[in-house]
């Protein structure tokens, strides 16, 4: 049901992952070969820190594959950290306000998946967004409600303590309404300096994810890219779906994981753990 | 802050009204003389009652005035009773889910004005919605809260009456909040049978609500229109600005005020009184 | 490369073709199982015949599967001759102007296909677009050149006939500037009266084009639909792609082979054979 | 009709010209002063020249005032030099590819005005076009067509030469027709290191333009503005319509006129004199 991909680095130029890798995720928009759906079509978006106060976002409701738009911004727009996202609509519309990254802040996030039975669970979650975020919420996603949800729970002060906490209250609220499988994710958080991944599922398979293993994997991809073959260690990629089926080259995140790349190129893994009822509230107040 | 009109009559093709008046709405859009605003470029929606089950809707995020679709599908549908609105966006964003006419059902409704600091008032109003209503609200209008409520508190049994439960509920709910002036309102709904418009503001001068006096007012502003000199007794048009300055040609429906057009012509006209905290539940189930 | 359809028959309710068919044409937007591309999200249209002065059309940009418009006006929209056409572009923006089907007075026009090295020909093809038509053409694809060419050559008095004019032309033009296999196409027509509909391409396998057999076969594919059922003789569909794999229920359209369905039901085949330097100016003056 | 401005200085972040001024560009979109059309809501486009190569161009057919990609660029884009339109149409379709500025190679070119009778002469201006460049052509504006003549006649040897050679031929071309008063128009050029600007109309007053008399102009007109009162000299703005109404601070360009500042500050002027038959064909080749 969507496709993304992080990049935590040296700067960039955004096309040189975006357009010029095999199979890179403007590809997958219209031909992925891994997600539930072959095609994700129904608008897309990225974020990136660069010039100018917190991320930049561009959100737009054509197919990634046909805006010549996202081909010029991504010619032009150089940065090192930016996430991108192409999206299938699985029942909510096809507007901007429903595109990926969803930012608050410096922060932007990103999600492939979805919450089982939205629409049942919707208002008992948006009761579970601070009051005073409420009114934040402009689209009608899922994702969005989970971010505020996240927000809510301490996300600018812990982002995975945070989505441990969101996950384990829209599981609670799923059973309290009877809907099993209440949560397919893979989430993309950053605040501009680290970026988090999630890998997760309340049952069955989770939506893939795979992390580069490490610079020279960058580099084994783009041989011929003189940009590529300059970058220093600790350039990181996070992707849904490898940009390339070269063996050895990613490096498959867990079920029940989430990682963190720092800048300087550190990776951690831990368990990823849904948890319920344990929220400080105070904690949002020391981000 | 938006235009709109309504038609209730012989059947006519849309383009009729929209296009070929003097003044029409989609001039208006461009250039409003007595609107809050005088751009009403913000996107634009029609529903119309004719072929198929219940009101056909187009709703669209290009300025009306230069949306070739709305030219042609103005030329070839043909209704009896159809709505039309153009927006100014006052703070929501320009997606059709936030374009006028919502429906539901057989109904559909329109809006002039604003809900006085919606942001502080969202929460509390969307808690007031019927919970199983809560997830139809797609977009982020104040509009589509307030129609929520409307068919909450029993629009599909009494129009007028649950819009006046409505305004009152969110004049209550304002007070709560210290907000005041809480609604500035011209209203519009049909249920394909009926049309009622309501003109109402808390405080001040309401926003501008015409009604076409009678049959006779249609031909003398299309005396070159065969189609409309054939118009029988009892079509009436119900408009935000009159479409020509033709003095006697317009009825101003007063401040505080409902009208309702019958099929066959009648017109009737009442008082409009918020009502708080009168609303008997059950009223909607006999809708 | 696209796909379209086309109706001739009883009016219906266009969405009773468009999204109640099995891998009707919209589900072919997003998964077409004979195309050349497997995605057709670049935009769609549909051309109708009914209320008002000759054909509506609508095009528009989103893909036709995430289309809340085109859902309203198919379920709204009834007509007894209609065409719809959904875009895989291969090289011409994502616009309106470049949607099908393409009008001009009452005719309507589709094309499945394209003309090779196009760039390479434009120039001398729009040359011999009659200049009192050069300003017309307002989108930048093969086919609005082609539909002006054979606009030129005649189409209005004699369809076939000025397409097979134009294919010839397009050919000799190609053979000029040393481009092969110059034209893959399969066009549909319409005046509002008669559907035709041709199957060519210079060198290899033509685009596959279908009708359905008989009005049994339309009983047959909707055993349910009371609507269809009801259907009198003479009802024709002209398809890219069945919309549904019954055996035995579809007809495919030789290559080089042009069909013209008469209200009433009769459908007649004829070979199509590109003419060169054949046209008589005088002919379209008689249309 | 339209509104367009252009900067060359320091590198900015585009908002603190596009919406940090009073009565800026996007302000005009909404409410021009001295245009002849006073909302210029059809689209709108911005070109700069910063990361990557050439200049990156950003077109979208939505008003300028309610698009948040635009905020959202403008504010996380910066850049030395940049040109910014918005559009009001007189007859051309609100697609993206008739957005402003048309890019070819390092070239920008912007245009606030008309080609008068254009559907008559647009085709004997496409055929002196370049035929290699007729392709190129993917919009139905007159500006595109300009634009293409112009580099057809020597544009990026001699840009205001080329102009006037343009211009000339325009108005033989109309004369050829019985058209008169042929060309209304100021234009903007770039090739990222200069900035052209042309004032001229065949007959009656051109359209309105304006340079910002120096670097001290700026700063007065933002005293409060860190980044602009650490501009320094040389800094320049080209603009159709004043961003406020500070006496003494703008400077009109006289009509037939061109100026061309240049990088480090200098601004030239000269006649604008429109020339016929005068092209060296090999003047292009010198580029």
């Amino acid at each position: 049901m969507c496709r993304w991909m992080g990049w935590l680095g040296q700067a960039v130029l955004i096309d040189e992952l975006l357009f010029k890798t095999q199979h890179g995720i403007v590809d997958q928009s219209l031909h992925s070969r891994m997600g539930a759906e072959t095609t994700n079509g129904d608008g897309f978006g990225m974020g990136w820190y660069g010039a100018g106060d917190g991320p930049g976002v561009y959100h737009a409701v054509a197919p990634a594959w046909g805006d010549p738009n996202l081909r010029e911004l991504a010619a032009h727009i150089e940065s090192p950290l930016f996430l991108a996202h192409v999206r299938a609509a699985i029942g909510s519309p096809v507007q901007q306000t429903n595109c990926h990254p969803f930012r608050h802040g410096r922060w932007l996030f990103v999600h492939n998946g979805f919450i089982a039975d939205f629409p049942v669970l919707r208002r008992d979650l948006m009761l579970a967004v601070a009051p005073d975020r409420f009114a934040d919420v402009q689209g009608s996603t899922d994702t969005e409600v989970v971010f505020h949800l996240a927000l809510t729970l301490g996300l600018e002060s812990d982002p995975i303590g945070a989505l441990e906490r969101t996950v384990g209250l829209i599981e609670a609220t799923a059973g309290e309404h009877g809907v099993g499988a209440a949560v397919q994710a893979t989430f993309g958080v950053s605040d501009g300096t680290s970026l988090w991944a999630v890998r997760y599922a309340t049952e069955g398979a989770a939506r893939s994810l795979f992390a580069s293993a490490d610079v020279e994997t960058v580099k084994r991809l783009h041989p011929d890219n003189p940009r590529l073959q300059r970058l220093s260690e600790g350039d990181r990629l996070i992707v849904s779906e490898p940009f390339a089926d070269l063996p050895g080259v990613w490096q498959e995140i867990p079920e029940a994981t989430a990682v963190c790349v720092r800048r300087g190129g550190a990776m951690e893994q831990r368990p990823f753990v849904p948890l319920v009822g344990q929220h400080d509230p105070s904690a949002s107040l020391h981000a």
